[in-house]
């Protein structure tokens, strides 16, 4: 017998098809068999700067249309919603175009190049009442949320301290191109990857009340594509002390010349009775101590991630099976389909991507400053 | 613009709606965007035993038909490939009538519940010449992959010793009801998971000439479902002493009451000039030690999952991101889609399962009659 | 001020001067000043083959005197205690001496080559009432004694199943030249090294009822350090079935040639409301399970040694400092000064290292006649 | 025979029976017996505040001496070296006053509560010439003797970044009593662990050339011992951002109320072509890893201790058998004897003493005036 009646379309518009890109789509696939979605993702255009990349996504990934005009995309009614994965400098004007055709929008991490621009979206976004989301995937992993509740339910006690790190080394090599990662404006490693370590540390601990940034350049010069060498400005590193509003102090580092780390987006949070230290080398894995335990007994516990754990269950009923990195990717987007169906709030937003933002630049200005900064945003 | 044509379809018929049956789905929702199949899957029409289990896995899983009649599905012209998630007595009877009606069939592991069965399933499959797949997921990680190349590559030298493990917790409760995996007829820890431990050592080491088994029901009696109790007759652990026909000696262990463990599918390999050691708890990683490597420096080598993995990067271009367990499902239907299509050799098919099934029948005999006995398959 | 009166003095006299040699002086001095002995150790004759060795070891260890006659020093009135620390085959005659001159004797293990020999050295010391212990220095680590009162105190619960390894690889090359670990009578990995898995099996679990060997010699010959070659008898893998008087069964495997391990001395155990786990690469940590814990918090608990966990308190006041391996050797050799001083049992024994032989020698006789053995001890 | 004649006597004043005290003699215990010290120590008098105390001590420690004056004890002709081990605040004073009457001075670490008095004893000891040494035993371990031999010749190729801990969790207690490492001279977490995580910095990498500190007072008050409750002055965790001379940069925490935490000494080491990972909680250990190694055969290699890392061989001819934390400071107090023997470089003295007091003030004036300091030493 025929299946039942679709649920209502969620029609799909992506602006650039590179690695986030395709993850999007992944998202979806997942999501869509996985998580239940309220709506039915279409995949109806895709578009890119040329044929050969618009066309060869459009086949692969399965979205119906292709486009080299982003524009006319954008203005087509027959679209809900546009995914923005194009690099960061382009993000506030794909955005503003969108939410100006009453599109919701998610787009990829940076929000933007800056607090100026991260701030117009947000503003503009929520003045038009569309929906939008910032790619923090990381925060998508029932682990992280298990840490969550556990930090807010008190299982640590009182929060005391924190470390958190994003280091990863895939600009290492010194002869290895730069790219927009590398302009002035946006880039640098703090931006990049510390940023997740910033969206985490708030994720688990709440806001942050002040910071002392270290930002350094360590590799000065790059290949400029042409022959010659470039002089670098932004950040490999980029170091903060933070103080919470709750009282708990910490360090973040982002890095990406950590020779042979591959994925060290790692936190460790200190309570009065207990602590959590959390690698997303493994990040099914949440190792929870607690002063509970009996005397002779304590240890580092070695919880894996299991149905106990939502929504790890829709994907699998046995624990220890492990969810990957597409599956946090899956979830990230039904968690934005969720919020545009009304079905729950909406998740990691502009306005959170305009808090990372601020928080970047408030660790570069104090790094500059070499001065301890409050965070405004 | 219209994306290019679509590419021929695969038009799926799936019996069962139970994990393994959303996990196939979610293996061909994953195949289709990440692996770029030959074909097109087609979610054709779904069959269970009622009427709420199959219009909900239709809805929730998106066939556009859902059945009562499982044999009337397999007679359907329009669809190519039959999907066996059934519990394992229904196996046989099923995977036989797809065959007849001249369909492809993908059927859950174990195949059958004897050797017998299990040959007579291979050989109809063989003589109809349909294409056939057993759902041994675990081999179709790529850090898997890579074990056994550096294995035939001669990178551990002479491969001299294994332990194989698959030790589970879900029967570890004794007041846990019995279910089809209690029959005596194809049950038992051995049978269960057990094989999973089998199917890996062969896949790394070769096949495996004889073995001494040891196959213990621990849990004499567990509930009947009715308020009394029944006497267990299958093993809770299985255990065996193997020899490879590559000379390598070894051993295995299925356990399906090991508290604590959720996936224990290890390995260890030893070889005259280095060793690997995996777990399917941290699936993503395999350990490695040289004696190439200078004496003070040597050591294990904790390798993580990256793009030089195949097909890893098909998944993420980036090392360490770690795939998920449905990924390997997705991996293993696109490997039988590649076949399907005349793109690959057939992965592990209904050959490969009566190979399996004779080493799970012949450890139990050896068991039984407690002394070694040549493996015949 | 003058300290207060020296303790009674145990004047010893130690036959070899080899690694094991050594590590008793070693442990000795530790012992002493950690472990508050009732006796105070005086190295008063130390014994060898050569000038060399004797003299050398009574200047670089402290010997007062030094000898080449073993037995005129075990026929010194001045010595209590002799200790056997040479090749195997050598530890009956040397024994029976010291015992017959009434002394106590710590022998090295294995305690002789066979069951016969040893059980005549067991029943000689125990008819002359002398005090004895053999050297199964695993077994004196506080996490074993820990992980042995949590299975005594029930804390896995009833305990169903069991894994127990020592593996190294010091034996991994062909070409090096045997020695009289290799010789038939007492040599082989099992004897070498199996018997401490044996002997740790037993410590936590309690006497094994039945065995099923699989012993195998895998390179079947190496140099006989004359140019030529000589075929090998013993076995370089041993494993066995093993089924533990209490109900639980397990699997045991002592294995010389596991290229990269150089200490995989571990086990688990496996109840029905607990587990345990642990390696001797890091002996300093228990890992353990427990169903009480709550569900979405249950995981492996990494137990790091500390002073709840005695004698550990008495190296060091503060957790997870570590204890060493001569560590070890001094609670081995300080749990035999307290007995011989009346103020505690006789930890490992003679008549221990007549069980682990006869453990040993029924799974090789197991393993030639192919079939399972009761252990009879 | 009677052995060999004797080594000149190293005749050892001891200033305080804490823990450290003990660990000097067991240290000496060890060392004498595994390091074939070119001294013979002799336990000639120990010093306490009661006579319960150090006649106490001197009983098991064997000591022939005791006295409660230790001035009387520092100008005995018979003694060669002073041993202080008692409370931070009178470390000067017995240093100073040792060094007057010519001996040799241990000082455990801190040096002293000031740099000031840190310089005034450096300098005191320089003028008389006498051998002097401070407590620093992390780095008396052979990984940490490896990973600074790899670095210095270049197995990670150019330094760039650092990333070092000594996090414990004695002080987590808000109702524990303080103690002379609450006075606010001298007192601390950065003074009294974070020192150990900036002497291995410098060990590693080398001079730290300017640092921008944070030090934080988390628990307000704590018990006065009289029912009260006294404020706090001390910091509970000292951070700092550090730039190395060599170009390097990094991060250092001090913390002592890191609930769970026994002994994360670890660090980390990025180079352009390599990275290090240590963790004191597993010290016998040491991760490499090296972009020499095959592009998908890389990650982070475990190197367990061996003979190949001196002087591991003198304690155990195998492999992985692992030191213990008393075995480091057999080392630490190896290496001095042998230089006040003449034969070998004073290890770390009073001057690397003074370098870490150094950095520990700057540190935390840094933290109070809010702004980078150069590093003044």
């Amino acid at each position: 017998m025929p299946a039942a009646a679709e649920k209502p379309p969620l029609r799909i518009g992506l602006i650039g098809t590179g690695y986030m890109g395709k993850a999007h789509v992944f998202g979806y696939a997942t999501a869509q068999r996985v998580l239940d979605l309220p709506l039915t993702p279409v995949l109806h255009t895709v578009a890119d700067v040329t044929e050969e990349l618009a066309a060869g996504a459009a086949d692969t990934l399965g979205f119906s249309q292709w486009t080299l005009d982003w524009r006319t995309m954008i203005d087509d009614p027959e679209i809900d919603v546009i995914h923005v994965t194009t690099p960061n400098a382009l993000h506030k004007e794909m955005s503003l175009a969108a939410i100006a055709a009453g599109k919701h929008v998610h787009c990829e991490k940076p929000l933007a190049t800056s607090v100026a621009d991260a701030r117009a979206m947000t503003e503009a976004a929520e003045a038009a009442g569309v929906g939008t989301q910032v790619g923090f995937n990381y925060l998508c992993n029932p682990m992280m949320a298990l840490a969550r509740e556990m930090i807010a339910a008190g299982e640590l006690g009182e929060v005391r301290g924190y470390r958190g790190l994003h280091c990863e080394d895939y600009m290492t090599d010194t002869e290895a191109p730069p790219n927009f990662r590398h302009e002035p404006a946006g880039g640098g490693a703090l931006a990049d990857i510390g940023s997740h370590a910033l969206a985490t540390a708030e994720y688990l601990l709440g806001p942050i009340a002040e910071v002392m940034g270290h930002c350094v350049t360590m590799i000065a010069e790059r290949p400029d594509g042409e022959g010659g060498r470039r002089m670098m400005e932004v950040d490999d590193v980029g170091r903060a002390f933070v103080l919470f509003e709750n009282g708990a102090t910490g360090s973040i580092e982002g890095n990406w010349i950590s020779t042979g780390r591959k994925m060290q987006h790692d936190f460790e949070v200190y309570g009065s009775r207990g602590a959590l230290a959390f690698s997303q080398e493994r990040f099914s894995e949440l190792h929870f101590y607690s002063v509970d335990d009996a005397p002779a007994r304590r240890g580092f516990r070695r919880i894996e991630a299991a149905p106990d754990h939502p929504p790890y269950g829709r994907f699998c009923p046995g624990a220890g099976h492990q969810l990957g990195f597409n599956d946090l990717k899956a979830i990230e987007i039904a968690g934005f389909a969720d919020a545009l169906a009304g079905k729950g709030p909406e998740p990691f937003n502009f306005r959170g991507g305009l808090r990372v933002q601020a928080l970047v630049e408030t660790i570069q200005q104090s790094s500059r400053e070499r001065r301890w900064l409050p965070v405004v945003a």
